[in-house]
């Protein structure tokens, strides 16, 4: 089985644990068997793999996910990243020429189209493997997954079939409707829209030559900003007349929000955490290493790290957008390929934050225009290089490096650092790459 | 006017914002007219200065809070520190010794004590006045202030006097009552005892006398571990037959928990916080320097803190202490009288915190058996003596110091610095001091 999953958004529903450059998708949320937390990508791909272990995966994404896919799923996971942001269609296309073209993927086998986001079992990736082979078949050009509506929920598109069946053709798509509209549509077999779909690899790279000018995957990638915005329901579906439907009837959740990745959710409490005996409903999840005592509430979240601390409602949690986009921007905690950051102390001409250094990893050889640097090593070994001088370090060294010095560090174990940048201008985009010489 | 502040108590049910060593009295979260914030103790000390600038105040208090009392209201307060905890009557006993013989004070005068928390206006201070003129008439032994009841209140004891009127003797007490009975004595004229009383000195010091064998503040100060533990109430006033008894009718709150605290808070935001229109009777007071969002709450107070994150119910945060007493006991913030020190990273074998010096002061001159630590300057200027050695220090410079060294840091200007301490034992009882050489 070859699989597309899609993997954008700036996950802002689902502050203080996304930010800008850490989506939802990448929170270790989720409890395995064996205790430890997965997350929503991590679960997703291992559910790929335990149901069909030669399943060939392939995520759409933006640039600055590569690092976070590659930390939590390893090296042998399939990546198409997205210059800048187009909205689905152009996503699909350069995804589709990037298995025909990169991965050597032939256009008559078929492929399966699904977000990264639903919260679901091995059901659903079963029913992954059967629209993937109803898509082969070629009875219709797009084999859509039509989920069996749980309520008449407004937040959905639904597909209204020609028969109630198993497998039918698609008779016409209703938009996200009202409440009333919606409960009409089920009683006539309806069903929610999920945007997950079965076609053959050629029929996604037809429609994308037909509506965009471009030769191959490098082409189509070099010239990626010039591309026109549009979805793929709007591009391709809509005017698609031989579209079937395969019912789904299993556990689906769209976690989008924290009161739907609450119901996702095994534990009330991930991180430092104490409810009272009259909390009901709450959810605790906590990325800080200080306590949260949670007393007296009732259908509430919590959730803390070093972006910020929402306490919400969970039903009202979804309107939190606004109100994130008014907050300082300032990412204050990181996953890199070689490790992450964490910022723990901000005055105004300092900046104080903890770097962890997987082993084997180093940061670029950089320097800085307008702040010192000093690091503390507090755990770890490995090598320094300050204008071409390199060092042994370990827990305890100290290295201070001027502005204008350019620095790296390699980690030879798992190394921490306390790194305090001095200046008046401390900014993110004060940063020049270099080769080592 | 001579006042006796009784200033005592851990302080849990206020926890995030106390802890073992600063306790509620020293937060500032009162808002004054220019904005800036005040603390309980601050707010009192000002009131009282303002309704008699020649007052005379005492603060009996623990040796933990010294440094915390002059920080926040300079060297001209007293204070009478207790060795150790020894309730009520000792400690009335103790600070009675302390403004006779340490402070001159003529024991002919009258003196008032009163507990440091109520939270008050300009009226209450009248109500002092006239309580300690009516003391030194000498017409009762004792003249306590009988507030008049907001409503039949289980959590307060009754005072029952004889008549209805502004001054009267006193019938009898009542120990705190069922919400019934509580009305019954409300009918009868009953007033509530807030431990608000003023007496002759010679009075307190007889009773001390009488009760404990001591000759004069230092060798009741020196001996104070010995003494038993016993309350003022049970000592004298349930025995004392000649008690008076004023009506205050004005406003009083005892803050003591978070559900009274936020009564009295001007704001419903202090530090950084963003509700949404949904709230209703939420306050929030952040002292993180994260944002805190809250949507969709009622009647809920979130307080955060490096000590930790409380969101509860205002009415059910009464019950927090034994969920506050499981919490591990490690101090992340404290005041001190030189400034203040905040843990930003704790890891196995490091700890990272942020120091900040007043100008003009300096730590003890230290040292540590099993860390070693390095200091970075991240602003203003001063001296450091590292193993007898002095040199001048500014933002940018570092300091190593081994095991064994022994260290200390004068700040010349407010002076701050990043500590990281490194070692399999952190402990701040690993800390030796010595004479500077």
């Amino acid at each position: 089985m070859n699989i597309i999953l899609l993997s954008g958004g700036s996950g802002k529903r689902l502050w203080p644990l996304s930010n800008d450059i850490r989506s939802k998708q990448f929170i270790k949320i989720f409890q395995k068997k064996d205790g430890t937390y997965e997350s929503m990508v991590q679960r997703i791909y291992r559910q790929i793999k335990e149901t069909d272990e030669t399943a060939k995966v392939t995520i759409a994404t933006s640039r600055a996910q590569i690092s976070a896919i590659h930390n939590q799923l390893g090296e042998g996971v399939h990546i198409s990243p997205e210059p800048c942001r187009r909205d689905t269609f152009p996503a699909m296309a350069l995804s589709a020429a990037h298995l025909t073209d990169i991965q050597g993927i032939d256009p008559e086998e078929s492929v399966v189209v699904c977000p990264v986001d639903p919260f679901v079992e091995k059901e659903y990736f079963e029913a992954l493997k059967a629209l993937s082979v109803q898509a082969g078949k070629g009875e219709a050009n797009l084999v859509l997954l039509g989920i069996a509506p749980a309520y008449p929920s407004e937040k959905y598109g639904y597909i209204i079939p020609e028969k109630e069946e198993k497998l039918s053709f698609v008779k016409t798509f209703r938009e996200k409707p009202t409440a009333q509209k919606a409960k009409e549509y089920i009683e006539q077999g309806a069903l929610w829209n999920g945007g997950v779909f079965g076609c053959k690899l050629k029929y996604l790279l037809e429609k994308a030559h037909e509506l965009m000018d471009f030769t191959d995957y490098q082409d189509l990638y070099d010239k990626y900003d010039t591309m026109e915005k549009i979805s793929f329901d709007y591009a391709v579906v809509e005017k698609e007349p031989k579209i079937q439907v395969m019912r789904y009837a299993g556990q689906w959740k769209d976690i989008g929000t924290w009161n739907t990745m609450t119901e996702a959710m095994e534990e009330t409490v991930v991180g430092k955490g104490i409810m009272d005996e009259t909390c009901k409903d709450v959810h605790i999840v906590n990325e800080l290493d200080v306590p949260i005592l949670a007393m007296g509430l009732q259908d509430v979240v919590i959730s803390a790290s070093p972006e910020g601390i929402l306490v919400a409602d969970k039903e009202q949690s979804s309107y939190m957008k606004p109100f994130v986009d008014q907050m300082d921007g300032q990412v204050k905690f990181a996953e890199k390929s070689w490790g992450s950051y964490r910022v723990i102390d901000v005055e105004s001409d300092s900046m104080t934050i903890k770097v962890t250094l997987h082993a084997g990893n180093s940061m670029n050889y950089h320097s800085h225009r307008h702040r010192d640097e000093i690091w503390t090593v507090i755990e770890g070994e490995g090598r320094t290089i300050v204008d071409g001088m390199e060092q042994k370090v370990k827990a305890g060294d100290v290295i201070t490096m001027s502005a204008g010095c350019r620095h790296t560090v390699i980690a030879e174990t798992k190394l921490k650092l306390i790194e305090v940048q001095i200046g008046e201008e401390i900014s993110v985009q004060d940063k020049e790459k270099h080769e080592l010489e």
